[in-house]
């Protein structure tokens, strides 16, 4: 029997297996899956590899978006357990890891995640060995740092995605106090990702003029506008979306495509992003913090001098000390 | 005291609050959701409702998607229970309703979706009287009638996503065992959307030219290829997934998302989509089916009166009598 | 005879003419046809209109841009002498004007230009009495007060696309000096669009870090790194474009993209573009120059009142005598 | 002197200069040109470098393009006479060409392309030996053999862009005359690009249905309706368009831009381009015409074999003499 595609094709040449931009997402839960619809509908790559230890789960979802391939550009969607599939990723997004179980310690939980983190880096950078990785799952400065340390390889290569989300979150809610769009509205969060983040309210401005001109209190408690209830909202936003839909997907999910973008277009954008700050702010430690770095092709490629004033500089050592508490203790 | 925004910003105008594209999805669980996040990526909107009974969820969700605004070129989603904030919607996404629970008919569970529909689809047209309507929520072809009944609108502005997606599967298949894109392999699967749809084998082709002139058994239980399994697994599909992950999403949201741009841009491109067929095919009953329209700025502009042969026109037929023998009995 | 069409298509509805989201772009040269092709793969239309007093020109660009509808998510492209084909416009973008003939006194030609207009802006109003307008023609903040004095328009309704090219070849040019790109180097040019435009060196800054801090001298005369240069380079682009290529056409149409996007997406994005400064800033007269607005649907929404240091300040001024040593023998 | 980049930033690693998804156009004109705007507006590439002999055009061009880097995607755009910047291309679009002189013959034209192309084939292949060769300089298909005998390369990696723009063309009229967007107009135009192009008319539909079982006399000289006439119009394009504006420029970019993005993403859709057809269709000769091809990463990876009917065969081997025609006596 002649096959109709034996009678319909005829073979030219034999396909070319590698692909010029590839990302592996690891873990498909609801942020991982948020990631793939969002790098996807952005049309970044032209291979999408999703690994993750539940087969059947991770089954359903690429199937989900195979069947929409007619709508997409990106034709290799590729799903299961087996590393192999990421091979030849240029970046890497690492979503999976262990939620907190009640009474759990922050340690406990860190130290679980190192097992995880075990099992994932080597056999990541086994397929791609020089692909770069974005650190997504929370504790994730601690753990962008225990990534780095599992993969060995050198410190541009391997970043959290960190407050590239706290400063997303930041800018909306000056554009919604002052009916501006957050793109427009521009303001840094840096340090760690998380509930001893640093806002540096001396670069807040709007067309290059300073918020901080109009009112030289901004950001401190005797502002009488309390714009430091700003930075709570930014703090409390994933607290708040937990109780309110039982995770947060969409708006990390977005950050973490815009990371990817500057990256897989060499974009050379500064984002910021965990890295490793030690030497740097007093921090004498070796913490990951998030703070402005240019991104392109080869990871972080520069990190932006921040020019902190004392206070500021005070609040990013405590946000290192908060983060070394937990870390000096954390086994490899 | 003077905030920072009144010495910021001088007010030239006040603001054109009428959107130029706007969009309301109700019902924001999955399916809503997955809408939501590709319409948004796809930037066919101005402003973005999401309407859904559970408030905390929609306000999580809501926010989760604000979060993100800065990667976005849609400045305004509003999330609520209240009908009043899809006002002046070009287009209304209906994806909520009830599942099938254990032991329920399948008429009495269209019975629960009469009900809800009647509590969604007054609110709609009171708010945007000029709006289209897609229904997404399954049984799509019975629930499409039923929301036009209730609606009062001409039938062009109401129709069901149906086999839009039935197609792009179908497509995806075919591709897969042709090793050719799916946007390169035609076919259509018309009728209900769902066990019994209606694969047109005859009009199945790749440059134009039928798969059938290749094996004229294509389709049939002769075939020795057997591409009737194609079709099986079309309608195994949703089963499949459902089974894997619990749900289905990403590529009825892809295939929604397809149909609001071919709408919101006229774009007339064509579409299997759920309308009424009375009249034709040998179908005398006010009944819903997929078929082949023209969609537009004013919804269903035009139809495609298929060629069928007759094997095809009793399997629409068939489709037909399926969705009768349930909608017969159904209190509006 | 029945025709295909008629064998093949059953009409349901009649079609909806009114667009969503149309543009009309009024001048067909090498700037009006960037502007439209730029508008079309940003997919910012559903409609787009092309006005030119060049019929055959007008119309072999028109057919070029429909032969690639396929390619295209606009489908419906008209071109055309009669302002008819412009109704329902949402935003009207005006390239159309005269060139400097040899030896012609700038004042000379900005009266052509004021014929010119008086032919066009009346004829837009008529079809699309609520659009917006954005001049493009230079020199531009002159004849934007001269659009707005023909119109009879409120002040948010026209303005110059001005300084918001300025700002972005500001903005490349010192990405490239630092390796950073544009997007995140942050700067404004406001004032005159041309020679006498005025850079704001105290808002500079990279992550919310302004330049001056790290040398005083930036912009002036002492600096030794001499960024003044940085200016220059913006100013003489134009000059230098139009030696080697006889026109500038890219940026100029890539920039009053980014400014159609703004306003039909309602995203209150803040643009420097050129609009009355009248009664601030020492500017006494209805002189027109580019300040930061924030745009949306209904045009310059609200102004930015900007902190200018004294230099500043006396360098806007400057920009606004230059223009108004024009503008005041103008005969409207 | 401490520069202000000094103090600013802080270097991790050495750029990474091998970019991901290059494209190469050489020849900077009116074609070049807007093939170089919609690629980057398609946000199809990382980089992109433009080759033309002009230097000053060029320069102009480049400069133009990179004024407005704060819209783009792409961050590195290069422009220059000598073919090293086009190293590490993923794909090359060779746009160049002579144009014919009143009263030369069509050989002597050919003969100067010749030239041409000895000039900038083993150029591009010296600096990116594994790229793919686009062709769009007409006579393409003449020309696209020149450039594949002299590139010594598979003939996989050398094709012409043909008959993807008259098949775009050809499904743009028949959707005008059915009132159908072009992308639900099913249709293929095959052969030489240009007067002796084949209609496939047996093969036009629409949703699977042919329009030949509405009216078998379709694209003949019997049919009452004269749909012969959509094909003179899609070989008339090209003339009305010079007649009217002097060159075309859009649709033939979109559809080179169309090829790119199938060829970069490795999409394995189906395109006619030109290609080697010897030994097929009754052609003996080694003569390129468009057929449909799948198109992927390694260029012509398959051939769709065409099932043409007596008269479609006669008219391909007919286009197949014209060219060869001319080609037999071609000096390589």
């Amino acid at each position: 029997m002649t096959t109709i595609k034996e009678q319909l094709i005829s073979k030219v040449a034999a396909e070319d297996n590698i692909p010029n931009c590839k990302i592996t997402i690891v873990g498909a839960g609801s942020v991982g899956m948020a990631c793939a619809i969002c790098i996807l509908m952005k049309e970044l790559v032209d291979e999408l590899a999703l690994v993750d230890a539940e087969a059947d789960k991770l089954r359903g979802e690429t199937l989900d978006l195979l069947h929409g391939s007619i709508f997409l550009t990106t034709s290799k969607i590729v799903g299961g357990k087996d590393y192999s599939i990421s091979k030849n990723s240029k970046l890497v997004i690492v979503t999976a890891g262990a939620r907190q179980k009640e009474g759990e310690s922050r340690l406990d939980l860190v130290q679980r995640n190192v097992a995880i983190m075990k099992s994932i880096i080597p056999n990541i950078i086994q397929h791609s060995p020089d692909c770069k990785i974005i650190i997504v799952t929370n504790p994730v400065d601690i753990l962008t740092y225990v990534a780095w340390k599992i993969s060995g390889l050198p410190v541009n290569c391997v970043f959290g995605s960190g407050c590239n989300l706290d400063s997303a979150r930041f800018r909306y809610f000056i554009g919604e106090k002052l009916g501006i769009h957050p793109t427009s509205c521009h303001g840094w969060i840096v340090g760690e990702h998380g509930d001893s983040s640093v806002p540096l309210w001396s670069g807040v401005n709007v067309a290059g003029f300073p918020l901080k001109c109009l009112n030289p209190e901004i950001g401190s408690d005797s502002d009488k506008e309390q714009w430091k209830t700003v930075h709570k909202q930014v703090i409390n936003s994933a607290y708040d979306i937990l109780k309110l839909k039982g995770y947060t997907s969409w708006a990390v999910a977005l950050s973490v495509t815009n990371l990817s973008e500057t990256i897989l277009k060499n974009l050379r954008r500064v984002h910021p992003v965990s890295t490793l700050v030690k030497g740097s702010y007093g921090v004498n430690e070796e913490v990951f913090l998030s703070i402005p770095c240019i991104l392109g092709r080869n990871g972080i490629s520069d990190i932006v001098k921040m020019n902190l004033n004392s206070e500021e500089e005070n609040l990013l050592k405590k946000s290192a000390d908060t983060l070394w508490n937990i870390q000096k203790d954390v086994t490899l």
